[in-house]
């Protein structure tokens, strides 16, 4: 089987994270995990190896985007040419714990993205690798910013789509599935997995979401989260932050991110990888347990929370990587705090969900740094796909009872 | 009174558009239109003027950005620091009509801006003179996108904000004000204007919305919509388009937009203003009465339609100087319409509000222009505010038959 690519992409293989790094070709892709590392207890994702000999000339420098990192990015087909990314740095500093104001914390406001979350990273390479493999029909298991972007990303390239998600899907999510032009299918939580690797049988199917145990994902995939990596050390000037902070669900963002840094030290542009912080509900945190009890991965019971984006019961192996190589933190945030900087944030102009929310209220939670730098918070997508929550207006004015009065007695006004 | 600003703007004056085009310094904000000008059946509004003969290196080039073209912008205030713009060129040309695809069509996608909308580039500097003027409430009448996105800026700003909306306005939008923490006040339509005057009478509050019967509205707000001129033509590196299709109102960002694109001409930068093209609903289209009368403004009665983003009955005069300069065309498009051009976006990867689908619709309209170069569709905000239309899924594949039978005979699942 030949797959017709035509790209600058330095992309080489498929590389194994299980032990011994086997590879494979670049494609057909490994949905279910490596296999020949993985066994019926844990799955190991694989990642892209790319000739980083030959990408001497990658720059980070301001203004650069997108076209001028592909030589360290999977082939892009012309098919998934969505314009992707180049979401902004938010500064936050000003409500961010006292003790970090000093070196700016800035939130990188992912629901600037076509579909509004950072999922369109994703998508940009997973449907790339569906169309050079000749794929006829997008399937992904998601209620949220996956199947949305998927639906979209996947139309956009003329493939069809299905997205498995559940009857209590929230409404936007569904008209969003049926307005690209996909097809939702409601199943039972537990059916969804079963159908997606049933459905991978039929010809032309192609899954882009998780099809194993633990979770293992397309290997194309994080490799999208790589440019938000790319896209702060632009917006830096060419600078590592000090720490990244990350909603963190199965860790393919997580990772994404990692590597990205980790290519920059590798190219030389810089000294030391941020530390990565993963931020999961407090109520689950498989990714949090796992690194408590040095496991590669762990799952949890499906503890209640609002954190939807982020609400898994098993962590992916590559997020164990991203925090060992990092010298990283796994942090747990409950609800009530995650609500709580929801509103913060709001306040500042950014409506994120609830999940991403947490990240912020993380902070707290993070003692000083080794490295200079700013501290970025990813905001992963905007709080406009969620369930509307009962909130309350904080506006006040000093003449806000006078302002009742004067409209009431003047005009009948009631306000 | 003095206002302390430190900017490099090059800003000197507000300008009348009435008869005479009488000037007034740069601050207070005439918010009630020309004073001179207007009588009692029309008002004129105002914009900034600037000299320009001292913005000689002002460049549209590829890469450039807000900063670079900040001499040509009113000031703006520090604390109106959130990241705006930047939004992209989404080809669409293999939907569109086929004597246009040779010359490429783009939409500008401003559903990637903060609130998700181009409202942030008026609020900008709407909320920028606020400040200068020392305002500690903002005031703004809106059930959509303007009052989201002054709720989100003036929160941002450390400002106040109280959004005169309706009953009935839609729930994402409701959540988005209180979530910003600004004060929504629900009014019957026919009051907010009344309250709007009668509140902008307390001291310390500020209008960002219009005050007059011919719309006026804020004299700094349209000059946030010459970056979307800029920014295409920074992203078309420096060449004008043949033509900009815009949803049109009160013609805000109309005006804006061919502002923008004379100030190019102007500092020769291009040879020509592309034509500008205003969309309104079929059964209201003030402006399109307007032109065909060779009337500066008039009012038309409020037809039903579901194009909420453009449902006004009077046209502002700025957008009638924008056509008239412009040699633009002004079209009505049917709600059917629009929503088929809806549907046709999505599965491009676009979920715009009804409104803005117009304006993509609307191409089936336009007859050859003169100039060459491709036509851009301002797509204003995003599906995700706008109540919910019953949809219909068009994805189909070749064995969803088979696979409907395939998963209910093996797994018992009905799809």
């Amino acid at each position: 089987m030949t797959f017709d690519i035509q790209t600058p992409s330095l992309a080489t293989a498929q590389r194994s994270l299980g032990p011994g790094n086997p590879t494979y070709p670049l494609l057909p892709a490994q949905l279910s995990g490596c296999p020949k590392t993985s066994n019926e207890t844990i799955q190991f994702p694989l990642e892209v190896a790319y000739d980083y000999a030959s990408a001497g000339n990658v720059s980070f420098a301001r203004g650069t985007r997108w076209q001028d990192w592909q030589a360290i990015l999977p082939p892009r087909h012309p098919r998934a040419s969505m314009p992707v990314g180049g979401t902004p740095l938010v500064d936050v500093s000003d409500v961010a714990p006292p003790r970090f104001r000093h070196r700016r914390v800035f939130v990188k406001d992912e629901s600037r993205n076509p579909t509004w979350s950072h999922k369109d990273r994703l998508n940009t390479f997973t449907i790339s690798a569906a169309l050079y493999e000749g794929a006829s029909t997008i399937i992904v298991a998601s209620s949220g910013n996956h199947g949305v972007s998927a639906a979209a990303m996947a139309s956009r390239a003329g493939l069809n789509c299905l997205v498995l998600t559940m009857p209590e899907v929230s409404p936007a999510v569904r008209d969003m599935i049926l307005g690209y032009g996909a097809y939702p299918v409601y199943l039972p939580a537990d059916a969804r997995w079963p159908a997606m690797r049933a459905l991978k049988e039929i010809p032309g199917t192609y899954p882009v979401s998780n099809l194993t145990p633990v979770h293992t994902g397309h290997p194309w995939g994080p490799e999208g989260y790589k440019t938000m990596a790319y896209e702060i050390l632009a917006d830096l000037d060419g600078a590592a932050p000090a720490a990244v902070v990350v909603p963190t669900g199965y860790g393919e963002m997580l990772y994404g991110i990692y590597k990205g840094f980790h290519e920059a030290r590798l190219l030389g542009r810089i000294d030391q990888i941020p530390r990565l912080v993963s931020v999961e509900p407090a109520t689950r945190g498989p990714l949090h347990h796992a690194i408590k009890a040095g496991l590669p991965a762990t799952t949890v019971a499906a503890g209640p929370t609002v954190q939807s984006g982020t609400a898994v019961t098993v962590n992916g192996y590559r997020a164990v990587v991203a925090l060992r190589e990092s010298n990283g933190l796994a942090l747990l945030v409950s609800d009530d705090r995650a609500r709580a900087a929801n509103a913060v944030l709001a306040r500042q102009g950014l409506w994120q969900e609830i999940s991403s929310s947490a990240a912020f209220a993380a902070l707290d939670d993070i003692e000083a740094f080794d490295a200079d730098g700013p501290v970025v918070v990813i905001g992963c997508s905007t709080g406009l796909k969620e369930p509307a929550e009962p909130r309350a207006a904080t506006a006040t004015t000093p003449d806000l009872a006078s302002m009742r009065g004067y409209l009431k007695t003047e005009f009948g006004f009631v306000i």
